[in-house]
């Protein structure tokens, strides 16, 4: 069962975080908000994300699990204004989530969550280096690489006290340096891991919302990259796996 | 014989309304103004508009008949910068309309109107509801059951009081309904037809300009959208067919 | 070898000015700015652009001449903000232009002179008229002339006093002439030659930023338009052989 009611901007804020990585996923409503964990089809991207009761106006719920297609939440969202009041409602038992707002009635057909992958298991490891930085930043370097090559390399130089983002063309080589002055702050440590920028392109979009985005990195393993939305009441774990550099 | 002169809005707002039906029209010109009958190719939607000679700054004319090809009058409306003046000028018997505005001269030949089809007779119908309300209104609900439906069902609720638009796809449904406070008045009867989208759509996007929009519905009926435009010297009416909803 | 501070923005004109016609181009630089000739590969139309080096925050060069491709260049630039920096950079006998902005370092391998064709010779013609005109009223005849064909004659009418634009289409003609009124100077001179729009259209764009554009027309004569950019510090010569007009 789920009763709540949020404002339509904190709710497309939630949807375009998770379209980042998939086209459906499970979420699991409780009593203290959301959460949802997916990774995507070609297993190479995790997502956690959870939204506090807290970013909802009311919220009223019963542990269930909803089977959501992102794709035609993110049609309907379309439809809403800035700054409306949405309504969510579901019966206990009930197959057809009830969207109310600014006159609009939506009754969408949930998924069966069984057709659904089910949860994955988040790893524990361990990324030595960590960078804070606005997501504007890591966003403008993914585009600049894109430039050039379908793949960036993430790294840290600890003698120079950067932080480092850089990719290879056939011909040509691009490489973006954010210093003490442009980090928020940087736990250094001698890392680099490549990574697919397919992957990356959709996460620096919704990254560069943020102002403060955490980075995680370690030796060709993934890059773990957590921000905040929804003022403070959401919070998102991005885990990318990472391409191992051809000799 | 045809000498006129009428601001680019004006022109622009007139061509607009007539594209969303027909790529070609014959336009009856008259002392008083001119007037234009069409049907769609596929006989589904009629238009009926009249702009009066008062629409223009000078108007002179004798009765003339004009092919216009709307498709390339949209291409040299482009052209035209907002706030000119667009002088109109056909000699008698000619088959080339001139149009100058800002220093271009367009000689536009004239479609010959015997290869368009005839002015359609007007059916009186009558449809007992009728609602008045904001055209941004109705583009709105169009643009929202275009999300999970390509038909869209128009009907009054004489109970509840209210104009409701609604749309059934394979699993989800939507649902927007209007009551006294958001419409200008409704002349109510229970009421209900279904319509084709791929139609008001394109009526949705023209109609979306006007404060008040009168739509009058029937059961199974075709429903008719008339307005105003160019300040109140121009009127449309829009006659659509309905589609028979599936058992 | 080649050390350079510019503005982004000033740099960014440059590129576009050069797009206009060619997708790669040979660059001399010296000590008192860098200059580029260049032709299409349909040998109809030329570009002469030279940028001072008062363009430049900073410059210190030696005679070097730089393989371009114009189409990387124009993904870059994508990546410039407005009003930064731009830091270029060649040593003696290098093969990779360091291009520095706002925290980026590209590399870019230049392309093989040897595979850039030669400069062409710049031809010395005698043009009877010359008009001085907004580039932005240019750039609104070409577009115009765009709807009803393919090529625009240019040409002056002395008796009138004016400068005209015009196109013939199947069906359709335009006309756009301007008189003493909307031109900054006129050395008339009864001429008149056709050109392809295909080539005018790109130049268009790029005039249409310029304030004062000089246009040089004889009779079935090519044109030369000319303009400065860069605040005065770069000018351009695109020379566009004439069309014949079909008896």
């Amino acid at each position: 069962m789920l009763k709540a009611i949020i404002d339509t901007d904190t709710f497309r804020e939630t949807i375009d975080v998770i379209a980042a990585l998939v086209t459906e996923c499970r979420i699991h409503i409780g009593a203290d908000g959301l959460k949802t964990r997916a990774v995507d089809t070609a297993n190479v991207a995790m997502i956690s994300l959870d939204l506090s009761e807290k970013a909802f106006s009311s919220f009223t719920a019963t542990e269930t699990e909803l089977g959501i297609d992102i794709t035609k939440m993110k049609n309907i969202i379309g439809m809403m204004g800035k700054g409306d009041q949405l309504t969510l409602e579901l019966p206990e038992g009930g197959q057809k989530l009830e969207m109310v707002f600014s006159g609009y009635q939506y009754s969408v057909t949930l998924l069966d969550v069984n057709t659904i992958r089910k949860d994955p298991q988040p790893p524990t490891i361990e990324l030595p280096a960590k960078i804070r930085i606005s997501g504007a930043s890591i966003n403008d370097g993914i585009k600049a690489a894109s430039v050039v090559s379908d793949k960036i390399a993430l790294g840290v130089d600890t003698a120079a006290g950067i932080f480092y983002m850089e990719a290879d063309g056939d011909s040509d080589h691009i490489r973006l340096e954010r210093g003490k002055d442009e980090l928020i702050s940087l736990e250094p440590a001698d890392v680099r891991s490549l990574f697919s920028l397919d992957y990356l392109r959709d996460m620096g979009k919704v990254m560069a919302r943020a102002n403060e985005v955490e980075v995680q990195i370690g030796n060709d393993h993934p890059v773990r990259v957590s921000f905040d939305f929804a003022d403070g009441n959401g919070h998102v774990d991005f885990l990318l796996a990472p391409r191992i550099e051809a000799e």
